[in-house]
């Protein structure tokens, strides 16, 4: 059969968009406990914000298969709670000052709440998906959890330091793209889906996650603070080497690779400039070498389930809004 | 029936030591990771010791229950596993420099890799215990899990502050007693004891994690640096009020009263010496109501078990050692 058509932005969100309120309000009432700092920090987080895109893509992928029943809404909460989780306990080892424009939680309630709440919300996450009864869903959580770790403390050792591609791809594909797998195959697992059908969504979620992360890292290079909610090339500030900067790095003679090492040694642009470091980047169309990468990704993301086939009429709706969405994550500013 | 007799301490550790090595065994073993730093951070942590008091009770209580499957290992490695990750975080949240007398994980490698080591040794933990493939006891650590970190927020919000005994029971239920419990409970889940069995070994557990956690504080205020492996007071250093704190604070005088004040919001002993305060706690005899209530808590842990049928003499053995436990635990000094 031929790949399906492409949506539009507004069919996707006529598609999901009651869906995605039933999670906000779930995630609001898993949000809950006794512990009044608890309920605050898990509002805070909740009302700061966020693209909601694993949720949609649980979401989009249960719709795909047929499968309509509340679990979904649940797990698309888990998915939110445990992203979230794992931001509250990034901002405190990162010392973020912002987090989508405001001031981060550890800025507003201290570390040491954080590494509590981020656990609480680990743990709620966890609580949640029990509800289930399935194993494989706990598999997938428990052992997407461990690897965002890992790929988090990965990162920490490597920060100062010139990665090469693998070590890149490795970090995101961690850090970013086994959360956007997990989703697509959370709904294959809920729509009781044979595994090649759970491969194949996974394998949708990993190309999109990948394609994800590569323009997140784009977009922290060349984007303003006033639309990145944060400082301007922050990945630098910390120490981060992302594909376009590991691509000029290769490229660039010894004076640009030292201007790239300062950067990365100083953790700032007082030696080396932050215009500076885009010409070279320009110069060796290192941007663009990364925005085709995640261009590639994209597509791969449409090719992994242009086999799928569409069960009735809403599952159809759905596919075509999976094709929608890698076009949407490679095409956005912000 | 009568009580079962008491065993002495050669006899527990005949019965449980070839357990407990096979448990250190597992504990090593799941602290493998890929990732180097957590490796060293798991294994600092488990050669740092510790009285493996928990394992130590989930084997008891299988045994007493006739189980001898080798759930019982993986298991009493899970239950050390989340205790050390709590402590991994706590000692983060207290700044704690040294645990069991040797520099803390944080003061080794640093807060920011022990948050992410924390949660790794959390994940592992629920790793390990999926394997079981038992959702009651998910159920059971995940519910403990998130009432040990409540615990230590609410222990947080409460620093340099008075609490009153209910707010202290309530915090050391959730801080120590609660897996204590849960350790037992796991050993009659693994046996597949009818409820009124896992209530019962619950209820010794909780009772005796209150012992434990009042001898604890108790040993706080009265021991030597060199015997606890920490500085001596560490929690009035810390802002915590504790039971025979608690017990002098609603007898003293103005003046004592003042005395107790000014080290919780001091939380050091420049104004008001630790001597002092220790003459005020004996002056009132709050160190003997604190260790009375301890003994009381040993004592009705011994009942909660009193009339549980030994299946065989193994079983028999394992009950004499869980009466010996409580003594063990309140006549300590360290």
């Amino acid at each position: 059969m031929s790949a399906p058509s492409i949506a539009t932005a507004k069919e996707v969100f006529d598609l999901v968009s009651d869906d995605l309120l039933a999670i906000e309000l779930e995630f609001n009432q898993q949000a809950q406990s006794e512990v009044a700092v608890i309920r605050d920090i898990a509002r805070y987080l909740i009302a700061g914000g966020g693209k909601r895109i694993r949720p949609l893509l649980l979401l989009l992928g249960t719709k795909a298969l047929g499968f309509t029943g509340d679990s979904r809404i649940r797990l698309g909460a888990v998915v939110e709670m445990l992203h979230t989780a794992t931001l509250v306990h990034d901002d405190i080892i990162d010392d973020a000052q912002t987090r989508r424009g405001q001031p981060s939680a550890n800025t507003t309630w201290g570390a040491s709440k954080c590494v509590l709440a981020g656990d609480w919300l680990y743990m709620q996450s966890f609580h949640t998906a029990l509800q289930e009864r399935n194993f494989h869903i706990l598999d997938l959580l428990i052992g997407l959890t461990q690897q965002m770790v890992e790929g988090e403390l990965l990162q920490m050792q490597k920060l100062g330091h010139l990665i090469n591609e693998e070590e890149y791809f490795d970090l995101i594909f961690r850090k970013t793209a086994m959360l956007f797998k997990v989703s697509m195959q959370l709904g294959a697992s809920l729509a009781g889906s044979p595994d090649a059908i759970e491969q194949q969504l996974g394998e949708y979620g990993r190309n999109l996650g990948l394609a994800f992360q590569i323009v997140d890292d784009v977009l922290d290079l060349t984007g303003e603070e006033s639309t990145l909610g944060k400082p301007a090339a922050s990945d630098l500030r910390e120490g981060k080497a992302t594909l376009a900067v590991i691509h000029a790095l290769e490229r660039g003679t010894g004076a640009e690779r030292e201007a790239i090492r300062t950067v990365l040694a100083d953790r700032d642009f007082t030696r080396v400039k932050h215009a500076t470091i885009l010409e070279i980047l320009r110069h060796h169309g290192s941007i663009e070498y990364a925005m085709d990468a995640a261009r590639a990704y994209a597509e791969a993301a449409r090719q992994s389930i242009a086999d799928l086939p569409a069960a009735d009429a809403e599952a159809a709706k759905a596919l075509r809004a999976l094709q929608w969405v890698p076009g949407y994550v490679t095409d956005r500013d912000r």
